[in-house]
């Protein structure tokens, strides 16, 4: 395979752990039945401490991303155990990856409680309640630090408006909790009103995070983008990822420093069917589409991001938790069929 | 009006701004038809800071409240100007509330995208994230201090299984990101496991706070009563209020220091329609009748509790916020007439 300059693009897979070699054997194939000009540099995450990395994540592997500026990557679930960094803080904070970016869109077809959805949340994804700083002050009094700073905050706001102008989307929301917290908050709010002013053609708002929260379960087609801290980010990715139908349908792709995308399925490894040829495919294969789309491989993310859509939405070939009877072959089969 | 043994009780009322005074009045009529055995003190929020509160609540009505134990509060928005406290944050602090409960149940006739929520949030209202403490550590760098002390976490896991096991409750979630905060959510879960041993017959169980919003507009239904620290409370507790329609529906009560129950309309004054006689005045009613249960007037609060759910459940007197076309006093008239 090759790109039209008939050029082959390298980019680092990490399979991940439970079910995640399975549904990453899937894209592969969907990869391969789409002529995608992608080469994959496969890394498992290790069985000891890397000294270099002190997680379970080889150094290796997070050269390959540094290298190839691009990647995919499963579930992966820390192991048990004391002192160890979680696999995904660590790769968040090697590989720099400042915007968390989820695009979340009523999936025709699957019936949930919504059939409007058609948003983008947007997360700073290094700093906020994640600063790791937190201590007892005296026995029974304990503190945890929230940071934040102008540089992220004007990072992220600045991706979240060249997302909605490179997207086509019309508004931006930032989320806050600014009327609580002044600083923290303020500064951020601050930084977005910054950036706003160089985008006029793009809508600002700002909306208070229990008010969000309230709106997006009466009524998400208000939203369009939403930017946010952190921890909110954290919180109103997995609500909105919930009014779709949940994280195995919910794509992801993580912005790093030095121009890095490294998309991600972002649910769990289910390690009680792993092996089972029963996982659902489709948080991989739509964040593998969010990777093409990142190297401009358009017409190869249009047909298979299609070819899913289409899957789904015929109910032939659903998985267990859609409440269907295909395995993960099965659904593989049927996208690649529809390509 | 007298209570069995013939006496009256005396309750402070704070009508609040904006709509408050008309929702206000809606309440007394509504208590006048049931045979209510309250004697209102009522007090309006000051046109002046008043020094001894450092704000717009005079020192008199908080004494009211101190002395009565038991209120009822309408939507109070704080004067705009710098410096001066917040009128709900400084009710908090002043009267110790340390905890805000809010039952969330689907209201039968009230047609939203779920019918069958049946939970009870239970936020602590005193510290976390609303510790007000923040400040610049370098330009371009704030940092906001999140305080869990073992006393407040203590005391709200006490508050959430009493009010459990004293209400036919089966199960107390403790939401949470210890998994990230390991030492200021991690002490808020050890506060509560400590007093979840004393109540066997309840079951105890600890939620992630984002996989707990996933749940929340998923499956509702999974949830009985919620215990969490404040900002996860905010954010919880107004969710909750859009799965059933919204913040004029849900009532709520704060439980302070010595006994003092202050039950709260936590919609918005909504200065718009204020003296419009259009206001829906159900989260104050509803409040009220979370008030009386407090008292223990349980056939008064039956009776009005019900008359409420007949009004809104027939849909001919629902005012405008509800998609109809009822004033405050047709469908206040109407809920009398169904006592
Ligand atoms: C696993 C956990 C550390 C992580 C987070 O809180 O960021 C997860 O919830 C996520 O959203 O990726
Ligand atoms: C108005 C605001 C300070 C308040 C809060 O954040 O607690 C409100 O959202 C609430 O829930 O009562």
């Amino acid at each position: 395979f090759s790109t039209a300059s008939g050029e082959t693009v390298r980019a680092t897979l990490f399979p991940g752990d439970g079910i995640g070699p399975e549904i990453a054997e899937s894209v592969k194939q969907v990869f391969n039945v789409a002529g995608v000009p992608i080469e994959w540099e496969e890394h498992y995450v290790g069985t000891e401490v890397d000294p270099r990395t002190e997680s379970f994540l080889t150094w290796e592997s997070l050269e390959s991303v540094r290298r190839n500026k691009v990647g995919l990557k499963g579930p992966m679930a820390t192991p048990i155990g004391k002192g160890h960094r979680s696999l995904n803080l660590t790769l968040r904070k090697e590989l720099g990856l400042y915007a968390n970016v989820r695009p979340c869109n009523s999936l025709p077809g699957y019936k949930t409680r919504y059939d409007d959805v058609n948003l983008v949340t947007i997360r700073e994804n290094t700093e906020g309640e994640y600063s790791g700083l937190e201590h007892q002050v005296v026995r029974g009094v304990v503190e945890s630090l929230k940071i934040i700073t102008r540089q992220a905050s004007l990072r992220v706001a600045e991706y979240a408006f060249h997302y909605a102008k490179t997207n086509g989307r019309e508004r931006v929301s930032a989320i806050h909790k600014a009327n609580i917290m002044r600083k923290t908050d303020g500064l951020f709010l601050k930084c977005c009103r910054e950036v706003a002013e160089k985008y006029p053609e793009i809508v600002y708002e700002e909306v208070i995070i229990d008010n969000c929260c309230m709106t997006l379960v009466k009524n998400p087609g208000l939203f369009d983008v939403l930017v946010m801290p952190n921890l909110y980010g954290d919180i109103i990715s997995d609500l909105c990822a919930g009014l779709i139908g949940g994280l195995g349908l919910t794509p992801s792709c993580n912005i790093g420093e030095g121009g890095i995308c490294l998309a991600e399925a972002v649910h769990g490894s289910a390690p009680d069917i792993a092996g089972k040829n029963l996982a659902n495919p489709t948080a991989l294969m739509l964040s593998a589409v969010m990777m093409l789309r990142h190297l401009q491989f358009n017409n190869q993310a249009d047909r298979i991001h299609n070819a899913i859509l289409q899957t789904i939405s015929e109910g032939k070939f659903r998985t267990a938790d859609l409440g269907g009877k295909a395995s993960t072959s099965d659904f593989t089969k049927a996208v690649c069929d529809h390509i």
